[in-house]
């Protein structure tokens, strides 16, 4: 079989490698897609490497067809569409006993500490699975990973219906979180001074602002009476954004931080204190995220084409990877069955 | 009647003033007892000019007897002990309409936007008026507002029975938080590098710990079977304590930001994104966090003589100050019908 591997030093090769069956426990997977996302790059630019070993197949935003069963592996059947939830708790950790396994002190993440989905046969625990409907398009259904993300978040602010929020970033995860958001009855706003990605959030069915040159806690303010927003997601992970962001939420509101910022940076917690306010950490996801990620792409409440910028087979994989870097894209998907180029 | 009355520029005079009396809707209140506190020390120090006119009796922890009743007030009789909730919210702002008055966006606090309590008689509106029971002492009764703070923030942080929580910084409020989550039911571990305020911890029944030297993360891992506080309390104020806060926590653990500060500090959001903490801001308190107060103090769970660290006469308030800002003293009272010197 083939498989896209990063091999270090900002390299992928797609090479012929040997496919291994399923062991107890497990299911194999014929991929048909796998999303790349900022994650994925970051392990192509190295940040990863203690984690990754080499050669590896990454990619966890996937969809596939169970071509073969591990032994005791039961309610999985050959042929059944599938994604895979890419979170292997130990079980026995205080956050697993908590019940939060989705943040497991020992969390093996799937596609970063082992192999991942840019592989023609991938080979996974069979309780990782998720199952798909029918009627969900293999094509659609590898955005279920990025969209349960998002659902994550607007479950971690507790965004309700008829609930102001605004989205500090338009990239990727700031468009499926306003698209949750909305789904979920909110009025959303998404701040972005890109052109392009706020023409997208319109056509998505957010409103928005270009921040640059704008006050925008006025703004906020006036669309929301004077109180500020309910629900706030710090998307755009720049310092500036991250002492600003508290600035637009009401008293009492949440100030959901998404993006990573790898150093400290600096935060107004007078305005934190002044006016009540949460910030609130919320990282990958949990089965209920996914579940409801593949109700909302199988009811058409997300429309995924607009999400998927192109499709590419498996030899243009780092040519793929280079055009996300340049933000060139907002989602390519990896068709990695596709024919050799 | 007399007043201790700020004049600014640190000073603070005892002067002979003609007494009001209370206007409708108002009571004139005997007080008893005022508690300075650090708020009261940055009005003396000059940072709340723009709100405090001057001459002004400041002070808002205090106890009395009502001597007088103004027109349409009822349910209150002269000679009633009580205290004052020293709140004055607008009753129309969003804050205020989402039922959150005790953070109204246009509050007037008592002590420090209006007159306050360092004067023999405070006419004050009566919705402010608390009452105490007959068991409580009135020099007990100067702890309520104080005591009612650390009632809001362990209602802030969710605080529950058997729950593990750390204390960062003992000082007067961190004493009194530490007081609140025992009574809760809490284990309670308060970091201080001052051994006599660690001392007073211990004796009011809480663990402590020297931070100066000690791993304090992995203290509190051992403390937990490796899981973290629940709940975090960051009152210390300074910045290299609100950046270890979070680092203390538990996954899904809440970090309770007491402690004001001015300026923005750099925080960890790769903490609170890893482990999905939550930074909660805490101000001021609401009703039933002032009711809770009054019954702790009633019921002798709190020893309140060991808080107090002396009570001295009107006279003396200038110093009684000083003494605070050095760090002479955990809690002062003024005695304010106390003999001339
Ligand atoms: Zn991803
Ligand atoms: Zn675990
Ligand atoms: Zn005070
Ligand atoms: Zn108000």
């Amino acid at each position: 079989m083939r498989a896209a591997q990063y091999r270090g030093e900002h390299r992928i090769t797609v090479d012929e490698v040997a496919a291994t069956e399923p062991a107890a426990g497990q299911v194999q997977i014929a991929v048909a897609y796998t999303g790349i996302c900022g994650t994925d790059l970051h392990v192509l630019h190295g940040s990863m490497d203690s984690r990754v070993t080499t050669p590896q197949s990454i990619g966890h935003e996937m969809s596939g067809t169970i071509a073969a069963v591990g032994e005791g592996v039961t309610g999985i059947a050959v042929g059944d569409q599938v994604t895979v939830m890419p979170l292997d708790a130990c079980g026995s950790c205080p956050a697993c006993e908590a019940g939060n396994g989705h943040v497991c002190q020992r969390l093996n993440f799937v596609g970063i500490d082992s192999p991942g989905s840019l592989q023609e046969r991938w080979n996974v625990d069979a309780s990782l699975i998720v199952p798909l409907p029918a009627s969900l398009s293999l094509r659609h259904a590898a955005l279920v990973e990025p969209l349960a993300v998002a659902c994550h978040d607007v479950a971690r602010g507790r965004v309700a219906a008829g609930e102001h929020v605004v989205v500090v970033g338009g990239g990727p995860i700031g468009q499926l979180i306003a698209l949750v958001a909305r789904a979920t009855g909110a009025h959303v706003l998404v701040v972005e001074p890109n052109a392009e990605r706020r023409a997208l959030a319109e056509r998505l069915g957010a409103d928005t602002l270009d921040p640059i040159g704008a006050d925008v806690p006025a703004i906020v303010d006036e669309r929301t009476g004077g109180a500020g927003a309910d629900v706030v997601f710090e998307v755009a992970g720049v310092a500036a954004t991250a002492l600003s962001s508290p600035h637009l939420a009401r008293v009492r509101g949440r100030v959901v931080m998404v993006a990573i910022h790898a150093q400290p940076v600096p935060i107004d917690l007078h305005r934190v204190f002044w006016r009540e306010l949460e910030l609130i950490g919320a990282r990958v996801y949990e089965r209920a995220d996914f579940e409801r990620a593949v109700d909302l792409l199988a009811s058409g409440q997300v429309p995924a084409d607009e999400l998927i910028t192109r499709v590419v087979p498996l030899d243009d994989t780092q040519a793929a990877f280079e055009a996300l870097a340049v933000g060139d894209a907002m989602k390519i998907l990896v068709d990695v069955q596709g024919a050799r180029a």
